[in-house]
C-alpha cells in the first residue's frame, strides 16, 4: 500500500500507510491522546477521526484542550439535534436549513411547517431523543459525493437542494453521517454521538432563511453544549442571569417601554414608568452641565442636506443616514445622524472672540441612523435616539484643561448613578494605517500625548488601543462591562481637528486677528437616553433606587373604607414634596398585594391601618426586605426625600 | 346726444347726455356729494370720476365713508410711489411689477438693478416727491388701448410686457393716466393726485416676481395712506408697536433664537437664552400635568406610514406631511404630522378595563408639517414643533367631567403665565354643509349640547362658531389677541370619536365585556413650544417675569479687582438656589453696563461696590425702574426666590 508522510506542529515528520484514520495516528502516540482527540485538520481542512487519510501533509490534531475544540462539539451537536427532530414524529418532515456553531452555542434553522412549530415546550422530548441517540454512540463519519448524489439524498429538503445548487460547480461536495441521518456537511464533527454528553437547548425565535426579509422565516433553535457538566452548569447559570438583567425583559415586566412593528422597527416607545426614569435622568444631567457652564440649545432633528456635505458625514456616513426628503422647491432635508453641525451653527451663529471659550454647547440631541431591521435590539440598538450631546469650542492651549474638567464632570456623574464598574481607554490612530485618519501626523503625535498626560496628571490608570480613534482624532472611551459580560463604551471624549476646518471656524484673538482655529471636543456623559436607560435597566436588574424608581412610595391601607383617606393624605403630602407616590386601590390580601409592590419593585412600600391612623404614623418596607419600621409620616417622608437628595447612596 | 339711464343703489333712476362724468353726476345730486366722492362703479366695474360714461346700467358712487375707499386710496398711493421713484434719478430706469392694495396699504415690486436697490434710507426723498406730485393735483384719468399700443407703451417694462401677453386675446386693456406717468390698470383710483394726503412709506423686502421662487428677486416697497392724519398716526404708531412686540425681532436683540437657510428654512435654531425660556415652560407644563394625574411619555416623531393611513391622516392631511423615507426593507417611515397616533399605540399596548378610564396620555410630542417655504415666520410658522400634547379616553359618560377639569387646569396654567386677554369659542360643524363632517348626526347633536353644558355650568361666557370644528367632533378653542391686533387660537380642546372607531380602541366594561368604546379627548393646554413662546415674547415684549428670564440676575462690580470676588460669591450663592445669575467682567462706565442689563431686559441687577461688601449686602435695581434698594445679600435671594415661586405675581 502507499505511503503517506503527515508533518506535525511541533515539526515532527512520520509516515504512515495511506488509509489510516486520526484516531489510529493519535494511538500511535498515545492512548490518552485518542481518548481526547476530537477532530483532526490536514492541510487545513477538517478530517473526522474515522475518516481515513488519503494523502499526507500538515496534520494536527484537535483535542478537548483546544479551544476550537467546542465549536466542533456544538457543530456535532445541531446535528444531533436534525437527528433527534426527525426521529420524533411531530418534527419528522421537517426541512431543514444550516445548522452552524455560534459563539456560546449552536443553532439549527428548522421549517416545521404550519401547526408544527417548535416551541420551548417541545425541548424536553427533543433533548430526551438526542439524549437517546448519544446513548447509541453512533459513529459519524464523513465522505465525498457527487453534486447528482447530493440532490438524490437531500431531494425531499428544499433548503438544502438551494445549497447545494448554489455550490461552485468544482466544490466538492461532502456529507457527515451518523445512524440513519446525512447532513450536508463540511466537516469539522467529533467521532461519535458518545462524545456528546453535556448540552440543552435555550431558545427558538423566528429567521429569515439566509437573512433575506423576502425569503420564508424558518424557526431557529438555539442550544449550546460543553465538555463537562460544570461548565455547561455556569454557563445556563449566565444566561438565566442574563435573561433576568436583559432590560427587554425587565422594561416588559415593569412597563417601561414596548417596540412594536406597527409603530416601526427600532423605534421604542417609552411607557410611563420609562419615561419617568428617562425624565429623571435628562434634569439630572441638563441641570449638572447648565452647573458646568454649558449652554444648553435646542437645533431641529432636521438640517438641509448640504450641511451634511460640508461636515463630510454625507460622504463618509452615508450608509448609516435616513434618505433625504425633497422638500419640492429645491431643498433637501436629512434627519441628521449626528447634532455636531448643528452646534456648529450656534457657533457661527456669530462672531466669536478667545474671550467666549471655552463655548460649551449641549443638547438632549435627537438623532436618526439607518439601522438595518435584523440588527435593532430593544433599547440598545434603535433608529432614533437622543443623546446627551455636548461640544466645547477651546483654542488650543485650553484643550488639556478642559479634557480634565469634562472627565471630572463624567466621573462625578458616574457616582452619582452608582457605576464603579469601568475603565478608560485611549483611543489613537492605528500606526500601521495611518492612511485611514485625518492627515496630520503633527496633530496626531501632539494631541495623543495631550491626552496621555492628561490622564497621567489626574493620577488615572488607561489602556491604550491603537486602532480605534476617530477619523478626525483621539478620544477617551469610559468602558463598563455590559450584563452579558461583553464591554460596551458609555461615554467618550473626542478630540476633533478636522470640523473646524471643515467649516471654517475662526474666532478673534487677542491679537485682534479674526483667523484663529478653534479645536473642538466632541462629548457624551450618559450617552444617548436609550442605550443609558438600557445599561441602568441592566445594572440595577430593574431595582432603581428612589430617585430614579418610576415609582417611590406604594401606599397599602389595610382596609380601603377605614384606612383610605388616611393613605390619600399621605399619598398628597408625598406628592406635594416632589415624590412619586400611589395608594393600592385594589381588593386583595396583604400579602398579595405587597408581594405584588416588591415585584414592581418600589423602594419603598407602606402598610396603614388603624394604629398608624390614630397615630399618625407610617409602617414602611424597603425593597428587598422583610422587616418593616413604624414611624411618624412625616420622618418617612424625609428619609425618602433625603433618600432621592443623596441619589440612594447614604439610605442604601 | 344719445341718452343714457344710471340706476342708483336707492333704487332711483335717472337719465343723462352720453359722456357725462361720474363727478358730474355727483354735483347734479349735491356739491357735497362731489367733494367726498373717490370713484364709481358702472355694472360693478370702476369708472373714474373724471371718466366719460358711455352707457348706461347699475351705478354706484364710491365715497370716503365707505370701506371700500380706503383700498382706492392705497392703490392710488401706489401708483404714485411710482411716479415719485421715476422721477428721481436713482429710480429713472426702475422696472415696476404689480401695485396693489392690500389689507392695511399697499406695495409695489420693483426691479431697481444693482446698485440702485431701495432702502428705507431712501423714503424721505420718495416722500417729499410724492407730495410734490400731490401738490400738483394731477388728474387720474382711465382709458383702453389696443394690445399693440400696450406692448409698445411699456416695452421698456419687461414686466408689464409679461402681464400683457399673458393677458387674454379678447380682454380689454386699459391704463391709468397721471401727468407724465402712466400706468397698466382696471381702475379704481381717486380723481387726482391732490386727494392723496395722509401716505407713509413704511418697509420695503425682497419678494420673488410672481411668487416662483425661480423668478427674478423684486423689492417690494410697501406703504400706507388714510384720508386723515389721525388714521395714519394711530396706524403707524400701531405698526410700531407690533414691530417692538414682533418675536422676530426681540429674539434677535435677545438672542433667544435664529432661523437659517444653511440650517433649513422652518427649522430654528433655540440659542441658549431662548432654550432657557423654553426649558421652564416644558418643566411648568410637563409638572403640572404630572400633578394632574397625567401619565407622560416619550413616542417616536416618526413611525410605520401605515399608522397614519389607518389614522386617516395620509388621506385627508398628506399635502402637509413629509415625503415618506424608504426603509429598503418593505418599511415606509413617515415624520409624523400629529401624535394622536403614537398615544393610541400606548393605549392600544394592553387590553384597558373602565377602572383605567379617563387614562390621560401626554408628551412634548415633536411634530413635522411639510410648510411652503413661503409661509415660515420665525417661531410662529415652522416645519418642526414640539406640541404639549395630551389625549385622554374617557368613557363616554366621563365626557362632561373631565372636559371640565381640562378646562380648569388651563386657566390655571393660563393665570400662572398672566394670560387674561382671551376668549372661549365653542367650535360646531357647520348646519349647511354637514357633509364635510364625521358623519353621525346624534352624536353632533349630544356632544355640541355637551360642551355647551359644561361651559355654562362653570359659568363661563363663550361664542358659537359653526363650521369651525374638527372633522371628527365639536371643540373649545381658546382665542388670545395677537400683537397685530389678530386673533389666534392658543389652547385647544377637541373630542374625537372617529379615531376610537378607526383604531378600534375598547375597554372593558362594568360588564366584563370589551367591546366598549373610548371617547377621545386632544388637548393642548400651551400649544406648540415655538408658537407658545413667540407669543410670550410679544406678550411680555421680551421683559419676561423672573421664573422665565433666560438671566435674572445680573451682577456688576463697582470695580472688578475690588469686587469681583465679592460678586462672585453673590452668583455662587444665588445658583445654588437653583437661580440664574451672572457676574459682568467686562471693564466699562457704570452707567453704561447698568443700561446694557436694561436692554437685556434682566429683571434684576446687582450693583456692588465697597459699602455693599463691607455690610453683605446688595444693591438691587428692578427692571424698568430708576430707582435702587440695598437690601442684605439673604434677603435679596428670598425676595428672587419668592418672585420665582409666585411666577412673579406678587412681585409685581
Amino acid at each position: 500500500m502507499a505511503e503517506i508522510t503527515l508533518n506535525f506542529p511541533d515539526g515532527a515528520q512520520k509516515s504512515y500507510e495511506a488509509g489510516i484514520k486520526p484516531i489510529e495516528v493519535a494511538s500511535s502516540i498515545a492512548k490518552s491522546l485518542a481518548k481526547k482527540s476530537v477532530s483532526a485538520k490536514l492541510n487545513g481542512h477538517y478530517v473526522g477521526m474515522n475518516d481515513p487519510l488519503t494523502e499526507g501533509g500538515d496534520f494536527q490534531l484537535i483535542t478537548t484542550a483546544d479551544e476550537e475544540s467546542l465549536d466542533i462539539l456544538r457543530h456535532s451537536t445541531s446535528h444531533l439535534l436534525a437527528q433527534a427532530m426527525r426521529r420524533l414524529p411531530k418534527f419528522a418532515h421537517a426541512h431543514f436549513g444550516v445548522g452552524p456553531f455560534i459563539e456560546n452555542g449552536f443553532y439549527y434553522d428548522t421549517d416545521n411547517g404550519a401547526g408544527n412549530q417548535v416551541s420551548v415546550e417541545d425541548f424536553p422530548e427533543i433533548e430526551a431523543m438526542m439524549k437517546k441517540i448519544v446513548k447509541e454512540d453512533l459513529p459519524i463519519l464523513s465522505h465525498e459525493i457527487s453534486r447528482a448524489e447530493a440532490l438524490e439524498t437531500f431531494k425531499d429538503d428544499p433548503y438544502k437542494v438551494e445549497l447545494i445548487n448554489d455550490l461552485p460547480e468544482d466544490e466538492p461536495i461532502s456529507v457527515a453521517v451518523q445512524g440513519e441521518h446525512i447532513e450536508l456537511d463540511r466537516g469539522g464533527l467529533v467521532p461519535s454521538t458518545g462524545w456528546i454528553k453535556h448540552f440543552k437547548l435555550v431558545s427558538v425565535a423566528g429567521s429569515y432563511w439566509r437573512g433575506q426579509s423576502d425569503n420564508a422565516v424558518l424557526q431557529r433553535v438555539y442550544g449550546t453544549a460543553f465538555w463537562n457538566a460544570e461548565d455547561l452548569e455556569a454557563d445556563l447559570q449566565r444566561r438565566a442571569e442574563a435573561k433576568e438583567r436583559d432590560h427587554r425583559n425587565i422594561g416588559r415586566d415593569l412597563d417601561l417601554f414596548f417596540t412594536s412593528q406597527k409603530v416601526g422597527s427600532g423605534l421604542p416607545v417609552w411607557l410611563p414608568n420609562g419615561a419617568t426614569i428617562r425624565r429623571q435622568v435628562e434634569r439630572y444631567i441638563v441641570d449638572k452641565e447648565l452647573a458646568n457652564d454649558y449652554l444648553h440649545v435646542y437645533t431641529p432633528v432636521l438640517s438641509n442636506l448640504n450641511l451634511y456635505k460640508t461636515s463630510g458625514h454625507w460622504d463618509h456616513y452615508r450608509e448609516d443616514m435616513f434618505p433625504p426628503m425633497d422638500m419640492g422647491d429645491g431643498e433637501f432635508l436629512e434627519l441628521r445622524p449626528m447634532n455636531c453641525p448643528s452646534h456648529i451653527s450656534v457657533y457661527q451663529h456669530k462672531p466669536r472672540s478667545y474671550r467666549d471659550l471655552p463655548l460649551r454647547i449641549a443638547e438632549l440631541g435627537m438623532m436618526h441612523r439607518y439601522e438595518k431591521s435584523g440588527a435593532l435590539t430593544g433599547l440598545s440598538r434603535v433608529r432614533e435616539m437622543t443623546l446627551n450631546d455636548g461640544h466645547t469650542f477651546v483654542a488650543p492651549d485650553q484643550l488639556e484643561e478642559e479634557f480634565k474638567s469634562i472627565l471630572k464632570m463624567t466621573m462625578a456623574v458616574y457616582e452619582d448613578f452608582n457605576i464603579t464598574d469601568y475603565r478608560f481607554r485611549l483611543s489613537y490612530r492605528d500606526p500601521e494605517n495611518t492612511a485611514k485618519y485625518f492627515d496630520d501626523d503633527e496633530m496626531w503625535e501632539k494631541s495623543q500625548a495631550q491626552l496621555k498626560r492628561a490622564m497621567d496628571d489626574m493620577g488615572l490608570d488607561y489602556f491604550e488601543a491603537p486602532g480605534e480613534a476617530a477619523f478626525y482624532g483621539p478620544k477617551l472611551d469610559i468602558q463598563t462591562k455590559t450584563a452579558l459580560g461583553g464591554e460596551e463604551t458609555l461615554s467618550t471624549i473626542q478630540l476633533d481637528f478636522l470640523l473646524p476646518e471643515r467649516f471654517d471656524l475662526t474666532y478673534v484673538g487677542e491679537d485682534g486677528q479674526d483667523n484663529h482655529r478653534p479645536v473642538m471636543l466632541h462629548r457624551g456623559i450618559v450617552g444617548t437616553m436609550e442605550r443609558f436607560t438600557a445599561y441602568l435597566i441592566e445594572m440595577y436588574k430593574g431595582a432603581f433606587p428612589t430617585w430614579l424608581a418610576p415609582l417611590q412610595v406604594q401606599i397599602i391601607p389595610v382596609n380601603n373604607g377605614a384606612h383610605g383617606a388616611y393613605a390619600n393624605k399621605i399619598k398628597q403630602e408625598l406628592q406635594e414634596a416632589g415624590l412619586r407616590a400611589n395608594v393600592e386601590t385594589k381588593e386583595a390580601k396583604m400579602g398579595y398585594l405587597i408581594r405584588e409592590a416588591q415585584t414592581k419593585k418600589v423602594p419603598y412600600t407602606l402598610v396603614l391601618g388603624d394604629d398608624e391612623q390614630d397615630n399618625q404614623t407610617v409602617t414602611v418596607r424597603r425593597y428587598g426586605q422583610q422587616e418593616t419600621e413604624k414611624m411618624s409620616a412625616d420622618a418617612f417622608k424625609d428619609l425618602v426625600l433625603k433618600d432621592v437628595a443623596n441619589y440612594s447612596r447614604v439610605a442604601e
